[in-house]
Order: C-alpha cells, then sequence, then structure tokens
C-alpha cells in the first residue's frame, strides 16, 4: 500500500460487520492461554464429529476415484439422494431437476439471491436471525429489511408481519425454520401463508431449513409442502455434521433451475468433489441411526438447560423446539447482554453469543447459548454462572 | 411456480452466460453414448489425480482430527505453508497476515471484487479471458471493461491499453499470467507497469497466478515483486492439481485484509477442512518432485502440439508458455470458430472450445486447445483433425 494513498473499500463493506462472537471468541483464547477452562457455548457447530460412515465414504472415494470438478449443481447421484430423502422422510416429490447441490448453504443463499435480486430490491426477514442472510442481500445490491419479532410469533416472521411490511420494493421474505439464534419453528400453515402472499404479491419466499433434522417431539414437515414455487436452503453442516465439509444444497422453483446453474458454473465451478462422494453415505441407514442417537442427546441437553437457565435468571421467553440454541432473555440480570457475555465470559469462564450478532431488535436483552457441549460441560456451566454473585 | 407469473430474474443474469463448451460437451456425451470414441481436448482440468501425498494426508486427517470449520481466511499452517513457499520459490517475503485462503480461486475474487467494486465501478481485462472474471463483477454490479488483446502484445493487457481506456470510473486492471486461454504470461518489466499505472491512478492491479507453476522454460517470478498494494489469486487446482477440492488463496494489500477476512466469515464460513489439511502435502518435496514431473510432461506435450497444429493450417500465434492451452487461430480454414468446433467433434471425435467462451474480440477466429491428455491421444486427435477433407 502506498502510504499516502488511503485504501478504496466499497461501499458494501459499511454494511457487512464482523461477527461480535470473534471478539468473544478472542478473549476466550487469551483465557485459555492462561490455563482458565472456558466452556464454549458460542459455537454455531456440533461437537460431535462427522459419522464414521461418512468418514469411510471419503476415504475410499480417495482411494479409487480422479478427484475432479462435478456439475455445477453438484454430482447427479447425490441430487437424486437427495430427492430420495425427500420422499421418504417427507413425503415429498422434488424432481431432480430442481436440487443443485452446493458448496454448504452459503453458496446457496449467494445463488438464490443472486438470480432473484436486483439492486435496490428489498428482501424482509425476521430480526433476531442469522447475520449472514443480510449481508448476502448486500453484496448483491439488495436491502435486507429486518422485521423486529418477539415472544409473541415465537421469534418468527409470519404472514401479517410480512403483509404489513410488504412495499413496492419487496422482492422477496425469508424465513428460518428452525431458526438461528432462537430455535424456533414456523408451523406448516405459517409457512403456507407465507407462500400465498409471496404468490399475492409476485415475489418470493426463501425458506432456510438448514436446520431440518434437528427438532424435538415434531413431525418432520418441508415448506416444499406449501408449493413448488419457492426457494428451499439445506445443507449437511448441522443434522448431518459435515460443518467442515462446506456442503448444502437448496432446491428451486423450476423456472429458476437453468439460471441457478449457470451462475454456479460462474461463481464456484462446483462443490467439493470429496465432500459430495461422502454425503452420499449421509443417507445410509446406520449413518441415520448414529444422527438419530445424536438428536436424542441434544434433545436431552435441551431439557436439562431450559430449565436451568430460567433457574439462573435467564428467562427462555420460548422454548425453543428445532437447531441447538437457546435464545435467553437477560434482561432480570443486566441491562446490556454484551457486557454480560464478556462478564460471564471473564468470571465463569463460559462463553456465550451476545444478541448483538443476531440484529437490532433488543439486542442488549437477549444471549444465544449453543447446546454444542457434552451435558455435563453444561452442568458446570450452569453452576458456574449461578456462582456469580449478582 | 404459478403457471400464470412469470419468475422474475435479476437484472444481472443477462449478463452471465452458460458456457458454449457446455454445448460442446452434451454433444460429445451424446456421441459417447453412441458409442463414438470423443478425445476430450475442451476441458480446463488437469489429466493427473490429485498427487499420492496429498490424497493419503487427507485420509489421515479424515481418520485423525475433527472436520470443524477454520478461521474463515483459512487454516494458520497452511497460511504459513503459503508465505513459506512463496519465500522458498520466489524469494519474495508475505506476511502471513496478507493469505487468504479461500474456497478455490473463485471466492478469492468474490471477495477481491467484493471488498474493491461499488455498483457503477469498472475493472479493465483482455478480452480474450477466462469469462466467469467478467461474470463476478456483474454479480457485484461492477462493470467489466474488456480491451482487445491481439498478437502483438501476446494476447495481455499491457499499460499503454491499460492506460488508453482509464477513465474516472475504472476501479481496477486485472491481468492473468499464464493467461487462460492463451497460455501467455507478462513479463516481470510488464507487470511493474501495470502496477504502477494502478497506483498512479488511485486503483488496484489484480493479478491471477492461478496457472502459476505451469511455465515451460522460464523462471518462476511473482506479480508481488511488483509491489504490495496489488491483490494476486492463485489455486491449488492446476499446478498443484486439486481441481475438486476447491482450495485457493489471495494475497491481499495488508488495507484490506480485515475486509475480506470480514466478508469471507460472511459468504463462505471457511473453506474446506480437509481440502485445507491436504493441501498442507502440496510444498512436500516428495510431492513437488510428482508436480515437477508432470510439469514436464505437460512441457512435452505442448513442444508437440503447437507444431502440429500449425501443421494442419491452426495457426498458433504466439506460443504459449504456461497453462495447459494453446489459441489457435482457425481462420485459415473456417470462418466460424463455433461452427468448427462442432465439425471437428461430430467428424473427428476431437473435442475443442470455440473462442466466444472468452469474449467477443473476433471470437470467431480462435479455438482454445487443452493438453489435458496424454500425448497419444493429443497425436490422435491431430491425425483425425488432418483426415478431415477441407
Amino acid at each position: 500500500m502506498n502510504e499516502f494513498t488511503a485504501p478504496r473499500i466499497a461501499e458494501r463493506m459499511r454494511h457487512i460487520a464482523a461477527f461480535e462472537v470473534m471478539e468473544i471468541q478472542t478473549l476466550a483464547r487469551a483465557l485459555e492461554a492462561q490455563g482458565r477452562d472456558v466452556i464454549h457455548l458460542e459455537i454455531g457447530e456440533p461437537d460431535f464429529r462427522t459419522p464414521a460412515p461418512v468418514i469411510e465414504a471419503a476415504k475410499r472415494a480417495l482411494d479409487e476415484r480422479p478427484q475432479s470438478y462435478t456439475r455445477a449443481i453438484g454430482y447427479h447421484p447425490l441430487r437424486e439422494a437427495i430427492a430420495h430423502f425427500y420422499q421418504e422422510r417427507y413425503g415429498v416429490t422434488v424432481p431432480v431437476e430442481r436440487i443443485a447441490v452446493t458448496a454448504g448453504s452459503s453458496a446457496a443463499l449467494l445463488l438464490a439471491f443472486g438470480v432473484l435480486l436486483d439492486a435496490g430490491d428489498e428482501v424482509l426477514l425476521a430480526d433476531p436471525g442469522y447475520p449472514c442472510n443480510r449481508h448476502f442481500m448486500r453484496a448483491l445490491g439488495g436491502i435486507p429489511r429486518s422485521i423486529p419479532v418477539g415472544p409473541d410469533t415465537r421469534f418468527q416472521l409470519t404472514e401479517p408481519a410480512a403483509r404489513a411490511n410488504w412495499t413496492d420494493r419487496t422482492r422477496a421474505v425469508m424465513v428460518a425454520t428452525p431458526s438461528n439464534p432462537t430455535g424456533t419453528l414456523l408451523s406448516p400453515p405459517e409457512v403456507e401463508a407465507l407462500a400465498k402472499l409471496a404468490r399475492e404479491k409476485g415475489g418470493t419466499l426463501l425458506v432456510d431449513e438448514i436446520y431440518h433434522g434437528l427438532t424435538y417431539g415434531l413431525e418432520a414437515r418441508t415448506a416444499l409442502e406449501a408449493g413448488d414455487d419457492l426457494f428451499v436452503v439445506n445443507s449437511f453442516s448441522k443434522y448431518f455434521q459435515m460443518t467442515g465439509w462446506r456442503l448444502g444444497w437448496m432446491v428451486v422453483p423450476q423456472a429458476y433451475a437453468r439460471e441457478v446453474e449457470k451462475l454456479a458454473q460462474n461463481l464456484f465451478i462446483s462443490p467439493s468433489t470429496v465432500a459430495q462422494y461422502a454425503a452420499l453415505a449421509c443417507f445410509a441407514p446406520e449413518t441415520i441411526a448414529i444422527l438419530e442417537a445424536r438428536r436424542a442427546k441434544l434433545d436431552q441437553r435441551r431439557r436439562y438447560l431450559v430449565p436451568a437457565l430460567e433457574k439462573l435468571g435467564l428467562r427462555v421467553p420460548v422454548v425453543p423446539e428445532g437447531a441447538f440454541y437457546v435464545w435467553a432473555d437477560c434482561s432480570a440480570l443486566t441491562g446490556d447482554s454484551f457486557a454480560f457475555a464478556r462478564e460471564v465470559l471473564q468470571r465463569a469462564g463460559v462463553a456465550i453469543t451476545p444478541g448483538r450478532d443476531f440484529g437490532a431488535h433488543q439486542p442488549e436483552r437477549y444471549i444465544r447459548i449453543a447446546y454444542t457441549q457434552p451435558i455435563e460441560r453444561l452442568m458446570e456451566a450452569v453452576a458456574r454462572i449461578g456462582a456469580l454473585a449478582p
């Protein structure tokens, strides 16, 4: 860099924030470097390793097959396996032509917004919500319109709020079920109402189902039941526990399939080949058995954690039924969730994510706690937080 | 899709074309389905498998390490290994803070343009050139300004042409050395002149070095010699033969490093973990020995192919010194390279890429031939094309 010239950084970067939790993690590492034990409840990643049958499939593929590019929208047998999974698990028929395998759900979202959004187009989405969603839109010149949501709608953007906020600039509405950070779901009629609204307005509904499979005590349903004119994004990261492999998929309306493929060819070339060969083993009965046992463990943690947090004064306004997060109201203990997160880390050695990472609607009031640690560690975390004098 | 509603597809998609070569490939598959033997010289992917030490490193990592997310800009030891590689191979010191590991060079380009380009900003680049470059810019609202280049500058965009085309809207100039599709290089003084121009204009130079390592009879030099204020994109795909792993890297000016990391966190989360562990083995002496033997093979193919094509009437105006492509002038044989590519495929069973995939400057005059097949197959292809009656 010429020392006399300031760097010219694109305008969009003013809208793209680093994750606040990174500061928490930096602090956590500093404490660990001092020999402190830190319990990590800030991480949005399962603590389980990728299931052994998936690892073995990857190793076989590495021995036997060239690791060359696949088709941009994915290896055909994997796309077929995904279609079959929808049939088997959800009873929904999805033509394989509508399935695009992607480099994580991140790539899926970039492709979806890439084919949907012109500069200035707005997308309605819930606040709190997964922060990257806003940033994908910004990267492409779209405008995220965050709608404050609260316990009354289980922190979900529902049809009445979407309708009330729909304008001429609105191009799409995006929801997540289960949601990060709240772990709550939309009911099938709620999804249907949003799909109808989008149809009525000539817009598009996009549903994030990346925590699908990680639901507790509920029948599995997919938004694809609500029509074939919506985008559904899913992932091998969470339920299938393949985070670092960077593999996801998207179901797109037929009319957009060709456009998504063109954009994928240009922006990504293709998803990881070894990850795709490995993912074929995700749907094998022995893998599903492992995943279901882990899901039961997550449920056990959840059932322990929610009442335990309540006893600490960390109120859980809506009991989460999915993902691996609790969205807890810390307003009885503090007026500033970010300061609280730092304090809990510094004094109790427990890392949690402050609300600010998920939006601008009462972020000071909430924290996100990920139960991505064994139950003994959760108990230890609760005991440590409980021992903090108020 | 509601049958009465046409899909609303984003404007940018009008600028984003599918690859013409896909049509050639579809036709090739149809011929193969009929039992015809097709020699694939259209594919921009080495025919060599990922080197065994890299495969073995991946398998060890799968056995021993959790496949969780890494830092968004990559696993630190891999970033260090890349820095060390610059020191060792090029004698250039690159601080590790300036190195971002990415999901292929595709992700690197999206990040680079993402932090550089505002809507309407223009980027100068050579025509012919790698088509995705234009599409990354379009995806982000930038405007590619393709500058026709010819044999007089070895199909490279050099300083005089960049200067002549620089306007108030110009934000950056991008070059590729070695270039796809032409296989030609910029000399170090030419790179330096472009870096100076960008500096003088308050713009940025971006250099695609993804075919680095695949040069023949030349000393290895990197554009990083020309300053620390330019972006250099590289890849594990070509020289290291890891295409399907989707792993690349970028060296960014210090002042942009934090912005690139923020954007990477949001758009990609992290690059493939197994690919990163595997790539650590790329720099081991036994891997380099394999790669150098393969480079010698590519050179042998190149030295066979260029004069053989000339004898067929496919003139090679600039002998390629890098990558694995020959950019051949077919105007002595045809007025339409696309029709010619189809004819050569249909009649001779040889798949080549028509010029149209690489730009709008005399595409009818050129074809790209990839020597990503064993030399015996190249000989067979030349014999078959030679047997076509003119």
